[in-house]
């Protein structure tokens, strides 16, 4: 199964490599960063360099892309060449799928009319101008596309990806290989449960 | 605050940006990404390449090492350089921690002996050749040295660690900054909920 994550500048880094751990773990999946053209892609904090290793013409019909986020995605929807792969690789896939802010990729590429969709809590409420329901839940499958909340809700997307392309034990297996068994010190990774307060001063961490 | 997360060839790529992403966050820190020479380190799975932008030389004094682990561990503790670089980065460290088997190379440097310590369930009992108490918990805070569980662990464990060094509300901030409100799609993340019999599939898919 040939996964494909594009990348592209000032991407949130856990977005693309919680997804990625958990797929390039799986027997028979192969995992490839892919931009416009093959080279370093840096982050939205500055400071992680991941390498692209193919372009876009390299890998156009990918078993699954999955689209990560970050505070670069809302100059990356004016990325057409970005926007057209995400298009015409969802043509062939078997699962076209997002993290955090690249559903709204997913929208640009007119993935999400009439869909359900969810994305980070900030900005869920954006996901309507793409013409799908927003909802906040922690993955969201219709049909082929499956959206991820923020962030580290990739993992428990690909973990539900696995359990479907491959079988549960394997998902499974996976999980136990990556000692997936959170224990947040706190609770507050969602605002319906974070202290009162908390998301103004997230809010700031984001851009 | 200076964090140092030292690459070796073959890490796991979530054991380093898992921790990276949530320090990263974080007002005030700055993550780099050490190795002998700066350049190019390739995961364990052998499709992720992560730059180095400093070497050990570059960043003798971080306030905080974060030494991931990944299938590549077990030739790293031969690298007597990042060996070296581990213990006397230690002797002024704030924290100095690791995640997965990274907690050997805290143990191969001496950090270890006489303490309880952590890492991957699958070679816990490891620990013990460095004269560590091997604990079965998922973030093991002993003085200064933090050791987290396999993985997925090291977020756990960063944000345990930024509530320390700045304070609860930062953590909870970031918290809900990467969105996480884990709820894995199954409950085999741990030796002791996985179904029988998982265990043995599971090692085949960590060498």
């Amino acid at each position: 199964m040939q996964v494909a994550i594009p990348l592209y500048r000032r991407f949130t880094a856990l977005d693309a490599v919680g997804p990625y751990t958990v797929m390039a773990f799986a027997p028979g999946c192969t995992v490839t960063f892919v931009a416009a053209e093959p080279g370093p892609v840096t982050d939205d904090r500055g400071s992680l360099t991941l390498q692209a290793t193919a372009g876009y013409a390299d890998l156009p019909r990918p078993d699954v892309v999955i689209v990560p986020g970050g505070a670069g995605t809302f100059d990356a929807l004016h990325d057409q060449a970005l926007v057209d792969w995400i298009a015409e690789a969802h043509a062939h896939t078997r699962w076209t799928t997002s993290v955090c802010s690249g559903s709204l990729l997913l929208g640009a590429a007119g993935l999400l009319r009439g869909t359900k969709a969810t994305t980070h809590w900030a900005i869920l409420d954006m996901l309507a101008q793409y013409g799908a329901e927003p909802v906040s839940e922690r993955v969201v499958t219709q049909g082929k596309i499956v959206t991820a909340a923020g962030v580290s809700a990739g993992i428990d997307m690909a973990l539900t990806l696995l359990a479907g392309a491959i079988d549960v034990e394997t998902a499974q297996a996976v999980q136990l290989a990556i000692e997936y068994d959170p224990q947040p010190p706190f609770n507050a990774g969602s605002p319906k449960t974070a202290p009162k307060g908390l998301a103004e001063r997230t809010l700031a961490l984001l851009t």
